[in-house]
């Protein structure tokens, strides 16, 4: 048991629905230590994949992406920058951007997430990070906005995975590299467990 | 001038309304190198005050407080962990929250923002950091939930506050210990300048 699967059963609740709640640690209060060893964990996942920028979504993802940052150099020996899609059309973003749809499970509404084309270039070699595969709605809209700007999904580093939901499937099938951390599965009675991919 | 007004009057700009936008940098594409020395000043700044959490809403401010975060350390020696107030009722967050409400300028709206009562606890000493003080209704809402909890604001880091408009008078006047670094006001022809606050 890794980390990561360790503070999961610790801490960790199943809600009704299949909801897995870990906002002690993760997507609500966030322990900056923990989100210091996950992105260590992806520096060490992706250190061949010479990652030009790191790709979330708004918001739970930008925290976890920004810590992963830290463990990445790009070619000119920086760390790569982080961009986030926005879910909502700000006066700060102009209207020159690459959009998906997008449809969320726990927010049970569908968003159009936008990056500005400014900060998305055709050959950049783009790893998304976030802390949740479930339908994998949200990296197949990142994934998309890739593929219009031209640039490359060299992986997505996810710190849960839900095994019984398809995201993880339908990833692999497009032949993404994917790590997750922690994949779950529940039980019969509601518990968690987990499980490896076969690689 | 300090690292961030350089890099503002070399990339950012300023749209009609008064929007700053340093998107290239700070709240879209985030420069990690750069989060790190906010951060690092943040941790300087705020030095003596004894933070045990940090602040802050999503979703702009949540890369920069997670970055901060590396630079406190609490009573028992780790890092402190940051809480984010969310803008919407998602399934993974519990009906027992505290809350406010808060107008968005840049996103021409009204949310309500909450945090889970889990999570902030009497006698809290808080630090909020975000990325922009404006009018100050963001912070006035973690303000507001952190004396709803009975928990402590001992402080607020902002990267870019806008001098023309009330929010640093506002909080000053309440008494809060505000370091923004840097305080922008905008010449005749809009051209962006810095001013320091008498202490």
């Amino acid at each position: 048991m890794n980390f990561l699967e360790k503070r999961i059963l610790e801490e960790g609740t199943v809600e009704p629905g299949g909801i897995i709640k870990v906002d002690s640690f993760l997507n609500h209060k966030m322990d900056i230590g923990l989100l210091n060893e996950i992105g260590a964990e992806f520096g060490r996942l992706f250190a061949e994949d010479r990652v030009d920028k790191i790709l979330t979504v708004e918001a739970s993802g930008i925290g976890i992406a920004c810590i992963a940052a830290q463990y990445f150099k790009t070619d000119d020996g920086k760390m790569p920058p982080v961009v986030f899609a926005k879910k909502s059309q700000t006066l700060n973003l102009s209207n020159d951007v690459y959009h998906a749809t997008v449809a969320s499970y726990t927010h049970q509404n569908e968003n159009i997430i936008r990056i500005s084309k400014k900060y998305l270039s055709a050959g950049d070699r783009c790893l998304i990070i976030d802390d949740f595969l479930a339908a994998g709605n949200a990296v197949a809209g990142l994934c998309e906005i890739i593929k219009q700007a031209g640039a490359v999904c060299v992986g997505v580093g996810i710190c849960v995975e839900k095994a019984f939901q398809p995201g993880g499937k339908r990833l692999l099938d497009l032949g993404i590299k994917l790590c997750s951390l922690a994949i779950i599965r529940l039980d019969d009675s509601g518990g968690i467990y987990f499980v490896r991919r076969e690689q």
